[in-house]
């Protein structure tokens, strides 16, 4: 049996609620409220140390990190397979994951602004104090005080953008040679792009994902988006419309 | 044919030459020269575009990171095996090599004190500039800028020893339990934490690698040290004995 403690808007559950689809996997789908900081609480901490999201339970075994949870779902479940048979290209897969995990912070910029910005700056510093002690990471706790007190800068924000067009970049160059972005087929590389490209699309550069700018990356992207996993996995918009 | 890329005092080249040591594989061992910067070079940017050590060529194919690495040479020669059967236990070694991969910079802090320092104390202020704008990665430009202006205080060397001892607690539990790191074998994710503990045994923190502190990775790092692929791995001193 499958557990997946997971945000609908979380990238990182993103990828693994596509995966799992991909597989025609049944999953327990929990919720966990972000908001509420559920993910530093001492249960769920007991399951996933780090307190991010997501954290998957197999037959009551923890683990977490979405790269390790996606690679771990295709060795149990190979079909399809979400890896390329050979070893290179199994190994560019991983440096792929690796490559896009490291750009998270520049994803962060943008999307914590929305529910969490509105929700944190109105915190006493008390109330402040009291959640930043309770995060594991260093680097999320910085995250939190900065939407609490020091909203991004534009300049920051201009940065950030920038380091995510370059990541359309050289996926362009790959998939213009492969198709997707390793080995001509569809992967957990694939997978580690999307909630990224689709934020760009969405708000943070949409003219990048286009035709006219990443043409390879454009069509990638309508592909993706017409897979049933994609519409199964709940990738929906990040602001809830009003 | 193997060409590994690599710097005799580097963490990651340590591992990858530690993994073909144990899988009996000949390689061309081509010294990447860190001192002068070579792995800023155009050419050896061609090799690896992040611009670090090592790098490996299989029959002209390129690869870097050393984790990716390791995992490939496991999938092209799997005998011995260098990583569990189990997938559970597989998903852990990741996890534990992405896990000990975070703390770099906290052993950067220490190893790049000696010789990198005072060579680069010694640049004027152009040619610091000028090495900067050659290096691809904003947080190495840092490390970079620390040594050369602003070595690194008492206080920030007391706080990367402190996590780099969390890092033994974390290894303590684990040995405890499975004899090695992960699902009772010796495995590239012991491989990983193989540079930080002889640095941590040798300069940042030797009594915690005892048996008063954590006494099952001081017999951890015994019977490591005993490997035959160890001795010949040339994971020597850091410092040059002078």
């Amino acid at each position: 049996m499958i557990i997946l403690y997971n945000a609908p808007r979380s990238s990182a559950s993103r990828r693994v609620r596509l995966c799992l689809e991909e597989k025609g996997l049944a999953y327990d789908n929990r919720i966990v409220d972000m908001g509420k900081l559920e993910h530093h609480s001492a249960a769920y901490l007991k399951i996933n140390p780090n307190g991010v999201v997501p954290s998957m339970l197999h037959d009551g075994k923890p683990l977490h990190e979405s790269g390790t949870i996606c690679e771990y779902l295709d060795e149990i479940c190979p079909d399809p397979p979400l890896r390329p048979a050979d070893p290179y290209d199994r190994a560019l897969m991983r440096n792929w994951i690796r490559h896009i995990d490291e750009r998270i912070h520049n994803l962060i910029i943008f999307n914590w602004r929305h529910s969490f910005g509105e929700m944190a700056s109105k915190w006493t510093d008390e109330e402040l104090a009291a959640k930043l002690a309770s995060i594991p990471s260093k680097e999320r706790q910085e995250s939190w005080l900065r939407v609490a007190r020091r909203p991004y800068t534009e300049e920051e924000r201009a940065e950030a953008r920038g380091k995510l067009v370059v990541l359309l970049d050289r996926m362009e160059a790959a998939i213009a040679a492969s198709c997707w972005l390793v080995g001509g087929a569809y992967s957990i590389a694939d997978i580690a792009a999307v909630p990224f490209v689709k934020r760009i699309d969405e708000e943070i550069a949409p003219d990048e994902v286009t035709t006219a700018k990443h043409p390879h990356v454009a069509d990638w992207w309508s592909r993706i988006q017409a897979r049933p996993a994609f519409e199964r996995a709940n990738i929906g918009p990040f602001v809830d419309p009003s």
